[in-house]
């Protein structure tokens, strides 16, 4: 496997995206722990988990495509120690497409490893595709809870 | 809020279903650490932050629904000091209906803070409607990877 590492989550974040829109498998595989607990989830598809499933099901999508340009945007990201999990919106531009697609909301995990950080779970699935504005976001009633 | 305390990311999670079966509001919110960063994707959703927006979710799913009994399968845990991701199967009864819901698939992460283990993501999405068996788990072509 790859001995690529990445000091941070989001160096980490950057190579999966890239990969993604060079329809890289080996760069995409590099990303990804070499664990046979990672976790993925397309859109609208299954859960597959450990390296073969992973591997196999962007082996698919990259003989599959077109090439399309992703730009990532509306990033949460909450880190631990060994941990750091990023909610993210993808947003994708077929080439030679000028039809906007849906976008793809996405939970991207990665560990720490001995080899840097390395991703272990992506969830993906539709945003609905008449995308309404987000909530506008309300400050809150006043908090009477008890 | 809540003061309830959660030892245990498992702890949370058990809470977590168990609102979700009993429709209970107060019960739910318990479950989520009270931070702005938390993020919640319902099924076909647009992606929730923040207290406000996931609490008035929820209020609008128990008022609409019938409630349903969940079952948790399939469970995937990743776990380190004070995060931990849980990857599962919602597998979902309603009541006085026979018939088979689609599964749901989660990633749910917990966070580790002053009061105990809280939810900070729910990632939820269909899996296909067509439920194929899981994919057969290979154990690999020979590793020639480079």
């Amino acid at each position: 496997m790859s001995g690529k590492i990445f000091p941070t989550a989001q160096d980490a974040e950057n190579a999966f995206y890239e990969a993604l829109e060079r329809g890289d498998l080996e760069g995409m595989m590099a990303v990804w722990a070499e664990d046979e607990e990672i976790v993925c989830v397309h859109p609208a598809g299954q859960r597959l988990s450990g390296q073969d499933e992973v591997r196999e099901s962007w082996a698919r999508i990259f003989a599959a495509g077109p090439r399309a340009r992703v730009t990532v945007s509306q990033q949460v990201a909450i880190g631990a120690m060994m941990l750091a999990v990023h909610s993210v919106h993808e947003n994708f531009v077929v080439e030679g497409d000028p039809r906007p697609t849906p976008t793809v909301l996405a939970t991207n995990v990665y560990m720490r490893t001995a080899a840097g950080w390395r991703m272990i779970v992506h969830h993906a699935s539709p945003a609905p595709a008449q995308a309404e504005p987000a909530a506008p976001t309300r400050k809150g009633p006043p908090k009477t809870l008890h």
